[in-house]
């Protein structure tokens, strides 16, 4: 399916007034960054990348698009002309999936003429500003939860489609599975669950349901316990499952008081290994309450999904550079109140001391040195060349994760972990 | 392609258990409600109900599948030939597109088997809840604009299909057009759109972009006045294209103030009919404060794709009656701590008075008498029969909306506008 359309009108507008006045085949380079970190976050995460890449493979305008864009007289033809021969021929360069980033970091390059890369802008937005939220998002929330695992469980609170680049998102960042199939399917996300209230409530009694449950899933399986009384719930459910069931699940009330009771009630039982996941609502902050609660995992749904507070990372798609009418690539950046840019074509570098990240480092020119160079070369001369699998990008997020400051995991707003220091 | 991944793992899982134990073919009524309504506001607005039908008509597992959820062990071998045969064949209610809603409004009603309709759980939500999310966020816009129109631009600030639906979303609660080409082909909305601020930077000057877009698009089209300085670039833009000049947009600064200025240059150079759009960060607070501003359009970004706080609708897709062992249709409900439900399957009517809506009336049984009944038949014995052009749905919300009482438009927190009466 092409993804041609997934893009805003005004870029083929662009598009056709360059065309017609001639500027559209300057060499141009655009740069996706944030001004800020949302929400006083110490850091953000970098995902989508892939999804830029597959996105940009089917970015082609064929006759139903074509027939579309002729329709609705969005276009005239020399335009429809350019589209139907488009191919993407340049140079993207960006930050590795799992990285982190900061106000200021080119997290992507895209060069190219100005025609071939303005209408770029609108899908690359789309997939880096939703991925990345999640992503940051799901960052704090592993690394508020420690050891235990968290499934992720939000596609019934955000788009169907948005859902499966959601858990793709959040597995990057070491969520431990997700609920979605499609994400299963398509991304190869492990994908978990066992039962909602609607299975119990199914059933004449509760005792029924859950012994129905354990005959067809065995006795590793979660029974959720809180559908009438929890503490009942879960001894019929080491009756009848024994001391090996898997887990049990709580998705209401005070989870820290009833997870303690659940405990006493489980151990008393001999269920000594039999595991407490707990739902319903939970964030970062959630989590963290729970630290020295008997937890042994968490279920993450609708905050992970929609970026904990904050759905979109604030990215913009801004020319930095362009040739002239000489042919020479100048720096251009806009002076709009309030809406700082940098022009010229960036390169960018951690610099990292003791194992610590200590500086973002933004440059005009190349850099050599000691530092971790942070743009990768994703497409060359429109071939891509920077896919990766899902677990590379994963054991990625663990070291940049590992590199932070300490102070990086502070949940309380404040700066960015590191400042960004342009040069 | 199939949408039948697009659902969580343990819908499988139940229906697995549910097969075995014998319950998964009791019939069973789900029911699609929210609890509250999010952030104090007054209504919402049900959108995304085509969107469902939709996806019902793809819900099928074909081989791709089938062989993802084996080699996955997602179910056993019983449980893929239920799915390979799967076509649901019960009946769904719901609101109509457009209608208002509030805390406990039954906006939609699966009835059918457990196992047929157990299975819809996922997909249902994931489109209700961002759907309804966007507009009901979207319809409080359109009041605050009154009678100015709003061009929906946000598709860069969420997931590249959550803004095709969003686009439609927000057409449907009166947003004039949106920038989303895919949401136009697919849907029909008008798109707009004209030029960015990179198609001023390509340029070697200010006057060099504004005569290339208007040799190209006309002087009807809307010129981007912001990119160094807004008074001379007005200037410019009246000298070049005389005073027939379609629109300037302001997408920084104050925009009251910056306005009032722009419009006293356009004024000046006779351009008294050229509009003035303003973009930059809108939500309806901020566009209810620019209403004695001289602005003639809106454009609206991140906070209408993202629900403007709220990017969830808070959905729950519960069951609330099956048959029981005797063949009795029974109600049920959770006992939950703070999640409270209500058992039985519901009729719902909206009681209007004088042209006024007063309750939302939520009955066990069918009532005859004067309310709008607000349930229409969707899909009867599994064949779609609720669809309806969009173009209805918009007329729809307009009459529902100005049914509503005047507290209804308030933007600060509250009640909501109508009661909900369980009888």
């Amino acid at each position: 399916m092409s993804s041609a359309l997934l893009t805003d009108h005004y870029e083929l507008t662009m598009l056709q007034a360059a065309l017609a006045g001639g500027a559209a085949h300057r060499r141009a380079v655009f740069e996706v960054f944030a001004r800020r970190l949302p929400g006083g976050r110490r850091y953000g995460v970098v995902a989508g990348t892939a999804r830029v890449l597959d996105a940009l493979e089917n970015f082609r305008f064929g006759p139903e698009e074509l027939d579309f864009l002729r329709a609705a007289r969005v276009v005239d033809e020399p335009t429809l002309e350019f589209l139907a021969g488009y191919r993407f021929s340049g140079q993207v360069y960006g930050y590795r999936e799992g990285e982190s980033y900061f106000p200021g970091s080119p997290v992507m390059v895209v060069e190219g003429t100005f025609a071939e890369a303005v209408l770029l802008e609108t899908l690359v937005l789309s997939i880096l500003n939703h991925d990345c939220a999640v992503a940051s998002a799901a960052s704090r929330m592993v690394q508020a939860a420690g050891k235990r695992p968290i499934i992720e469980m939000g596609s019934r609170r955000t788009h169907e489609f948005a859902a499966v680049a959601a858990a793709r998102a959040a597995y990057l960042c070491g969520f431990g599975s997700t609920s979605n199939l499609m994400a299963g399917h398509v991304y190869g996300v492990p994908t978990a669950g066992t039962a909602a209230h609607a299975f119990t409530l199914l059933h004449d009694s509760e005792e029924d349901a859950f012994r129905a449950q354990l005959d067809s899933l065995g006795v590793g399986t979660t029974l959720l316990v809180d559908t009438y009384d929890v503490a009942k719930a879960v001894r019929t459910a080491v009756e009848l499952a024994g001391p090996d069931l898997g887990a049990v699940r709580i998705d209401s009330g005070d989870l820290g008081e009833v997870a303690l009771e659940v405990r006493r009630i489980l151990d008393a039982f001999g269920a000594n290994r039999t595991r407490i996941v707990v739902t319903g609502d939970l964030d970062e902050f959630a989590i963290a309450a729970l630290a020295a609660s008997p937890v042994d995992g968490y279920g993450v749904g609708t905050s992970v999904v929609t970026g904990s507070g904050h759905p979109t990372a604030n990215f913009v798609y801004k020319l930095v550079a362009r040739e002239d009418a000489g042919g020479v690539l100048r720096p251009v950046a806009k002076q709009s109140v309030g809406k700082p840019s940098r022009g010229g074509r960036k390169w960018a570098y951690r610099a990292v001391e003791d194992g610590t990240a200590v500086t973002e480092v933004v440059t005009l020119e190349p850099a050599g040195g000691r530092h971790r160079p942070l743009l990768a070369e994703l497409v060359r001369d429109g071939e891509i060349v920077g896919r990766e699998p899902l677990e590379d990008a994963r054991a990625r997020h663990r070291a940049t994760v590992t590199e932070l400051p300490t102070m990086a995991h502070s949940l309380s707003p404040g700066d960015a972990a590191i400042p960004t220091i342009f040069s």
